[in-house]
């Protein structure tokens, strides 16, 4: 398959782009990295990266900006970060990319733990997940030519640990490998409409 | 109790306000009727709303605009009427009421059904959904002065069937009395974090 993946100089997405190289052609997008760049805040930059990149296979977020801190820091103009990277950001991957991917192709964004179990200070980047995952339930029962849409919500990963850990007291960590394995799952598997937890 | 009830000229708005004005001092804002006028989509007609009202002991939404259309027709601007009205809006609802609400208060947000249960055409409506039930969980654990915030999701209502009813084949309504009631175990019981379903 041909893939493309957003996002792929963060932690979970180095591992995602490990694991889909094994078998596949993975074309890597980023704001300041990969083949090709993309500002997911940017409807007009996405559009420009499907341009570029051609028809893929399969479309593959691990990117998306949040806004973290306390909630009585929240403020519409800050929560606005969030709102359009993490989730307007990959909702317009898909709406703009429907066209750009193959028959029977797939779609995988990435939420995370923290909309289901939630973390002081992560109130903005909880919203942007539980946003994406209803949006990825709904699309599901609309997508055109057999393409699928699922979405991957990792707990926090034992390769950020140390920068993230004191947010996260409690949480487990997982291996970004095994976060790639649900994003594998996504990718090469049949199902649509899921939400792979990898709590 | 006094209560801001945002939303209240809408089918659920009516029902709600007819339930809490039994026991409660109820001042109703919407953008065309109420005693406040209120904009959601602009963070400076939300500060002015609570600048006219004074502090509250509840606030109540049963607001928010959404775009409704086939996949396909959803596109990165007609997603923002979603995004602006009925997810960030009500997002600041909270974010600039904060200091309006009394000690003890709470903050009551909608969501719906298609969130979990999505229909065709209802897919940017269903994000707003799951991005306020995750915003509810999280904002909850941070919440100053024992200041409580819950969401209510309810299934289509008996009285927009003749609207509504064909986009929701087979979903089985309920009396908007009956979500009503959900609204007033929000406002008047000692629960946080809660997305109460009503389906």
């Amino acid at each position: 398959m041909k893939i493309l993946l957003v996002g792929a100089s963060g932690t979970i997405g180095r591992a995602v782009r490990d694991e889909l190289a094994l078998r596949h052609e993975v074309l890597s997008a980023g704001r300041h990295s990969g083949e090709v760049a993309v500002d997911l805040t940017s409807p007009d930059s996405i559009r420009s990266m499907y341009q570029t990149v051609g028809k893929v296979d399969a479309v593959v977020s691990t990117a998306g900006k949040t806004f973290f801190g306390a909630l009585q820091e929240l403020t519409p103009e800050n929560n606005e970060i969030s709102i359009r990277s993490k989730l307007v950001g990959q909702m317009n991957l898909v709406l703009l990319g429907l066209n750009h991917v193959n028959d029977g192709g797939s779609f995988t964004l990435i939420t995370g733990i923290i909309m289901d179990d939630p973390i002081v200070s992560g109130t903005s980047a909880a919203m942007t997940g539980g946003a994406i995952r209803s949006f990825v339930k709904s699309a599901a029962i609309e997508m055109p030519r057999g393409i699928r849409i699922n979405n991957v919500s990792p707990t926090i990963v034992q390769e950020s640990m140390e920068t993230y850990g004191p947010y996260f007291p409690g949480f487990v960590p997982v291996p970004a490998s095994r976060v790639a394995q649900a994003f594998r799952k996504s990718v090469e598997g049949g199902q649509t409409g899921q939400t792979y937890t990898v709590y």
